[in-house]
């Protein structure tokens, strides 16, 4: 079997997985909720000495955690926005475009997510806001836009039904991202991921509730069957 | 107080609420599940006594109840349509136009049973189906005829899109029904359910999954508006 | 196709649909949560740009927000309550009467809303507060008020039972709020809004959970049936 | 300690509790479902033989095991209604008046288990069919009939507000069940429970879905309350 | 009908129920969640105009609220415990005894508002605290205690067993309180709420989540059989 | 790494594991819902020829499924019962005892797909039926039986009460199952499984509800502790 | 705006959107449940029509439906598979390849619903089948031939832990699919698709419970990517 | 019956259960939520008193409750960690090796909880922390390790995919500990839970959600079967 046994550095409390971009494309990220500064910029610090020439990523950061890696990399160049941290030269952007379209403004934080994330991967992104469906001419406005995009992400709270309206005027991937944005029954976010769930737009995927990073890294996934191949 | 003791018929196993039309514009309908045929059709009776002019409705009937209906009501008009019985002559359309708008066509039973219901109310309806929004020029084929309408009833399962982009193109009332076709993660119509509750559309008001008729004596209480004032 | 191009302003972050009040009869309203202080003073102003004949309205506003609108619109009458802040003033009460009930004391705040967003798009509205069910006689009290009404908005919270009674009782539309009003099994108002999506009363349509400012909108709409034809 | 070791019949496949009359005021019943018609009929031949002067009790019977309980006790009186089985002689009414309210004529089969589980026990119980509160009137009607029980046990599906609006008006304890009559957003039943369980009316206390078995329980303890001090 | 017209206070953002003693056997009280401190103390003044002999009780009342109560009634005995302000002299026990009975300590708060309550409404009541199932000979022990209840009210969280074991034991009424004690999928007291809902032991009623005050007037409802017969 | 490669029959449809027993003690069994009759008997025959010494078990089979295992190991022993197949001689108990305790007799099929899993495996298991909580002295009169026993697997439905009261009681190992027996807001067992899991007394482990497979399998494990070390 | 007016076929109870393939690259498939046969048929007839060159698709199919295709398109090539319908020759496999692994032999109808519809859009697809976490070394065994997919379709249900193992190990797009395979806490399919959408393996994207068709659709999109650019 | 009455302490707000260590092999523990701080430090101290040989613990404690318990015990080893506070000097490990493996560095809190439970108990204890199923290798690399262990806990939020991988190549128990850790559709844990009890490893056993306590707790028994006999 090719298991490369050791691929990662053993920090006690975490293994860096070193080998993952040789096995999936793109580096380990740091999930930062849950961990003190300390963990989070030490984690970074084990990423960034393993893959120089990458970007290291941490996501939902708080204002102590971004201050604690400030600290740890105040030489280094450090991105700071919609709770992610990310150390290092963003690279020139590869594969695209990606297309980051999200329903309301309320729904930036989580668009902006996705947006660092995909740029930190060598992605070319573009972000269309503002585009829900009460306002259909707002997005037909923006269609030669998004059919020149090789992957579209869709963020969208409340309803959730800009994913199933754009997969039915485009023919990229469209990649749905359920907000938490909306209140009373949109219970935290389950009523825009059972819809995008149930789109009637075939070929709509979703990802968890609030996950720009993630979106951004099926983006990187679907993108790089392009550029590779 | 203005309350009118004994407005109602006692059968026993049920009191036929007569005094509704003079209450609330429209008679009481029987809710048909649950109840044995003979029980509908002795209600329907009942009904039909008390209101000789109006239709008498009974809703959610199966073969045996229907065939309880036509039997009782032998030499009378009975309309049998997507589990609505319906006995009496059908009044001209006095107010409308109401427009029943369905996303699939396997909405079209539960938006039948609005349009039957309408109809049994003198609403002038017109139903329009298929325009779910994976085909938006399907529906903006259709906008001239949405706008005429005084209210709009949208019908939809799966994603439960179609009322969002339907308010945000029209001025009357629109009221939404969601159904429980799909499967997995719609979870009998939970999932359009929540997407209407959820709107971003100001302005949507929802019924029951499934809930044709009911949507349909709103669209009543809501032309009765124009017609009675 | 009737597709007015164009028909918004682009503020980058956001875009206004300038053209909603043409296509459905209301202004678009901002939704203040999770927007910062400046993009709701920046959103009303530009609807107060593009319709200076119309209040504008956000909902949604904490103090932070409310202070930021003051102080852009300091030489304007600015109303801030439940929540609202709405910029321009008041028409002259143009239809109606909407009669907005509540069932408790604890949910007035979203009868406010419903109230204040009613008056600010020409509504007479008239309000009727803590008439629930455990005491029948308030409410019936009422009746006379409420049999005047052309449209009735019922806003409750725990059992959410009095809409399914005010509708055995009236002929206008019946459009019902549930509130987050309660303890324990209410589930953040999961219980009052399953309780009036099952009313046994036919007619009553209901939008999400504290949602007053839907509720008003959906009275705009449907008085506008009336004032319209 | 005063545990009767022993005080069971032990038929290997089940341990009949004999002593639960001297416990708890009332004996074992038999839950048919999921059992063989051999295991209930063999059942309650065990409760039979222990407490000759009781009737013995199955419920959730279908029709194989009624057909075995009647061929076991082919000489003796059983009722079989509502999926009760019911072997032995009822006795005379000793408490009450119970009255069992229900909202709806589909409610019927859950009230009529209650009825017929609270004769058994000897209370003297009435049955006040479709009172639901979309035609108020019809249950002030029976308002005094109400307000001689000593306890009223109300049945209700839909929207279950039946309970909230009875225990407002009478001072007797309330004993709510919810039912499954309903469909879409009743989920079963979950609608009329979380009503119930929501009550505006401090007191109404609530049983399982669908439980008229357990109503009749609880109001034959409430009972005895008085029957036995 | 024997409806009384007026029968309550209104004042305007209230309107107090006055003439619920003479219907339900017990005053109206106050449910001080999502009320402001003057509307609390005003409510409360209301009820003890209107009945002067009783005590007046507010529920779910905060430091804020208790502060606006003692200042306001001044001069007059105020109780506030467990979230509940009682106002005016407690009745001596007129009727019972009720046994109160939790699981475990951090039960407590809710348990003591069921005693409040109950002995601000003149039952004589006894609480056994800390006797779960984990260790039934605690329970055991006070066995003879609960036999002597007319009526047993069971608080319990986690995993709700108690009122199944006690109802296996006791002849009186059992009255459930699920608590919302407990983590992960204790879900805020579903769990408990579910297990007591279906307790294998018959006659178990069931009240809402840390409902101690609705469970203290379901006694009361119990207890007047016993009183007033 | 010690990866055993090709440690699997490839059947095209399916890869039996036949390294399991090697690495977790017990072999591969099948899962028959959703499996062809066929499909059932050849993965058995796969299982039979990689380890002739075992007994293989097929779990969840209809009569079709039966039927086909049957004919296909014509000459070998067969069991069947509860839904398990299980083909070979039963080996003779090696480690134990293992005690099944049952709540009622609906719960026996669980508890019986529970016995013969882990008989199958070697296990000496003894059932103890209908002990549930409603008569706790049924249960406590087997205390001395359940104290013996080096791990109870404790199976209720309804409340799922059982397993907290036994785990105050022994010092084995306690693996609560839950079972879809009761109705209404026992929500196929959710409600015994949420009991469970909340259980009061620490040291209840819990599987998958109607899983008396599961059970079986976990206590293979736990009594293999002692057998192997 | 490019909007074409008019690219649908008008049948009355539906409206065939032949506009799609040009807008989104995949023909519109019928979507057979609550449908009748002859509207299933009637939707296929005007696909094939439309697209002659395209394989028509209909999903859902019971033995009814696929008895009407076969009689409605006598002389052309049909396939029934795993309730899908597809009506004309496939075209050969222009892009890929495409992996579809599932991870147990319940799961299999699932993936065929997709096997057959990526073959049926002209993609390369191979079907690993019963590679679960249990066992894995079967899955590693298999690593080459995932690693050389351009796109893998994971079909998983019970735990619905191989999506997330596999995406730690290819490069490639990884879409999972939930299965309703399972039973009890699987909730139909809940329990794999929650843990899908929380994969902690960056860009996992997930589609409905047993959507076989949505996976395929969605890899034709992605796999567009690689064969347009 | 062998019950030992009176086998408590009774300190008004609580029962001690001091029996439990005879009866169940481990002591109580004092769950500290929901009780002020000198009642959880006095359960502390009646718990030394009761038995000074072992460690009293109480989990669930902040920072208030940790220092009530410090100044209580000032002269004796207090240990606080991951929420418990542990009062005496530890054991020597009697029995074990216990293995505590966990997926990611966030879920090391629930980890230690478990880890310091079974310190106090006795039981020779091994973290292997952050050994996820995006990185298999990692967990490869310590199979050795684990497959020493007699019991092995596996805690994991997210997709709690660990168990079902960690069971197919152990042959000890395995408990499963999910998590709250993770956003979105991991509703607080729901998503791990639900993946753990629906393993398609036959064999896993699951607690509560972030319930170390009880996972170390059933270790406990566990590993006594192998101690004790």
């Amino acid at each position: 079997m090719q298991y490369e046994e050791g691929a990662y550095r053993d920090l006690g409390w975490a293994k860096i997985d070193v080998g993952r971009p040789a096995r999936t494309g793109t580096a380990e990220a740091v999930y930062a909720a849950g961990k003190t500064p300390a963990q989070v910029a030490g984690a970074l610090a084990a990423l960034r000495e393993a893959h120089p020439g990458r970007v290291a990523v941490a996501t939902r950061c708080d204002e102590a955690c971004a201050a604690a890696v400030r600290e740890r990399f105040a030489g280094e160049p450090v991105l700071v926005e919609a709770g992610v941290c990310a150390v290092g030269d963003f690279p020139a952007a590869e594969s695209g475009p990606l297309a980051v379209v999200c329903a309301g403004t309320s729904d930036l934080p989580v668009a902006q997510e996705a947006v660092v994330t995909a740029r930190a991967n060598g992605l070319d992104t573009r972000l269309v806001a503002d585009v829900g469906v009460a306002g259909l001419h707002r997005l037909l406005d923006k269609l030669p836009e998004l059919r020149e995009a090789v992957c579209v992400i869709v963020v969208a709270g409340m309803d959730g039904a800009l994913p199933s309206v754009v997969a039915g005027l485009v023919s990229a991937p469209v990649v749905a991202v359920p907000t938490s944005v909306g209140y009373g029954a949109a219970f935290g976010g389950l009523a825009p991921l059972l819809t995008m769930l149930n789109s009637c737009s075939p070929g709509v995927t979703v990802v968890n509730i609030d996950n720009g990073f993630g979106a951004a890294m099926a983006a990187a996934r679907i993108l790089n069957v392009k550029a590779e191949r």
